[in-house]
């Protein structure tokens, strides 16, 4: 007989040379990886961790997380690890490796899948992550994309630790995914700006790193639920309340509507981190972030006794409790 | 605000009460697990393992894997879970955790989610793994469950090391899968003891580490495409060929038509094990093995020089080269 894919059979494929494309892509993977005794193409993949072992998945699907329309099936596998990435620069993790299980239409197959893929690998090349395997299935529905995350830490940092007195920050600028998504839901254009702050996030692993190594960092989230769902996900954790000054909230310079505001603080998948740390500890070192990682680090709030989150508004001094949610996971776009 | 869900957001979920019968699910999770320094409801889940980490991921969609007619709810969670386990089985490794994640047919989720999540945490518990988190998402399209699994390992038996002279062996009784698929397929029904060989598969962990420890294991794996395709993984990998002895195959007592052979051979998702040990080496121990575990071991053939593999039918003294592949996993059911 000749056997199916036999050194690749942990990425699951039927018979027929319309597969051996998207089989093909996996074959690149180096035969050496450091740390990886078992690659690609056993039963499981085999890793030497150094410290704790840090694992995450988060699935990208059509019509919910994206589009056709508005991404290239290289972004949509770029996008889809750099959201899953994003779990482990929340926790000041090291990427490792990814598996990626992939429900492909059928149909086009032998198109989307080494597309997907092309993208998927320039995501885990970008951060140093290795392909470890998967799952490859036809499916009747829609696209899906599952990737599981893989990485090391010593300390990890938690949505536990924020204390009142802290102060909140966040990196790069807010709301510009979202915008993207809400001009094309309008039926217009987002231009390159907003169109790549949604379609090539870049998940903020050295910037996690520098951050809990040099600026005693409390506790940290990404962004993915937009920061007024986030910073709640770590007031709740942490036990304490946080305050979002309005005026400080950094906003991407694409955003012109009057929505610009609501974006940047309930819009979700920014992607990028906030961090608590205690009061003065960040504001000296904040130009070095900047100048070190082409990244902006903004002071955007504080911590305080009590729980939920507040906004305070230009010209008030009275913190108003928000009742907003972030990005809804359950909305079919 | 009211955050959304904050101690359990690697469970993305949107707002509502429709969601949150999912993740009381989750909430039950033991506040302590061992090994498991961080659980679910942080960015990402830390674990502190012992040894090699071992880790693979398994996608069940509903038209390709399994139909809800064939299935209950839990059934469906339960047995995507088992198949994945059966990847850690097949290195020899012990069970740690399993991330889950769904995409759940909006409509129907305060139903589904619950139920399914059900049969994840019984399998889960049969082999000792927690649950260390996942992501939840609506999808318009068909239910999807990718599950990964994370094992540890001190010594990982590959599908690599089957050398001539080797004996193969598998574990319990094949075709029974195949078998309620295909009475499902012809209108019929399977009755209970077929059906359950699909609906209930029964991951091979403490039956894979006994054989590593016990029996100078030199191949593993575990077979979900059938015994013809996975021993052509198991020779191509190693370099060999394989003859299979077709009156040695142990089918299960449920299969009554001519098929029965072909869907014992061809048939896939048994999930049992197939390994490869130095001649003489098992026999004498195959009692020890179904007295502890009563699970039927039995030789099927053995490895020789060459590639492929080969039936030797009753007889004949000239095996046949086998052409037939296994399950098909682009076969949309």
């Amino acid at each position: 007989m000749t056997p199916r894919d036999p050194r690749r059979s942990t990425i699951r494929l039927g018979p027929g040379p319309e597969f051996d494309l998207i089989r093909s892509l996996l074959e690149d993977a180096p035969e050496a990886i450091e740390g990886v005794s078992v690659g690609p193409g056993d039963d499981a993949a085999v890793l030497e961790v150094e410290g704790s072992v840090v694992l995450s998945s988060d699935l990208a699907i059509e019509g919910v997380h994206f589009r056709r329309e508005w991404l290239t099936l290289p972004e949509i596998g770029y996008r889809a690890v750099a959201a899953a990435m994003s779990d482990l620069a929340a926790m000041a993790a090291r990427p490792v490796g990814v598996l990626v299980s992939l429900a492909l239409p059928g149909a086009e197959a032998a198109e989307s899948g080494p597309a997907i893929q092309e993208g998927i690998r320039e995501a885990c090349g970008l951060c140093g992550a290795a392909l470890l395997g998967g799952d490859v299935t036809a499916s009747p529905g829609p696209l899906v994309l599952d990737i599981m995350v893989v990485g090391s830490v010593e300390r990890p940092i938690t949505r536990c630790g924020a204390r009142p007195g802290d102060e909140l920050w966040v990196t790069g600028v807010l709301g510009g995914a979202a915008g993207a998504v809400t001009t094309w839901k309008a039926g217009g254009d987002p231009g390159p700006a907003l169109r790549s702050a949604y379609a090539c996030p870049v998940s903020r692993i050295a910037e996690a790193r520098w951050l809990a190594d040099e600026a005693d960092v409390t506790a940290m989230i990404d962004l993915s639920d937009g920061l007024a769902g986030d910073a709640g996900h770590m007031a709740a954790a942490s036990g304490v309340g946080m305050v979002i000054e309005e005026t400080l909230i950094p906003r991407h310079a694409g955003l012109t509507s009057d929505l610009a505001m609501t974006l940047a603080l309930t819009g979700g998948e920014d992607y990028e981190l906030c961090v608590s740390v205690p009061g003065g500890r960040l504001g000296p070192f904040a130009g070095d972030f900047e100048d070190r990682f082409g990244v902006r680090l903004t002071r955007v709030g504080h911590v305080v006794r009590g729980d939920g989150v507040s906004l305070l508004r230009p010209g008030s001094t009275s913190p108003e409790p928000l009742d907003g949610s972030g990005f809804n996971h359950f909305e079919v776009r």
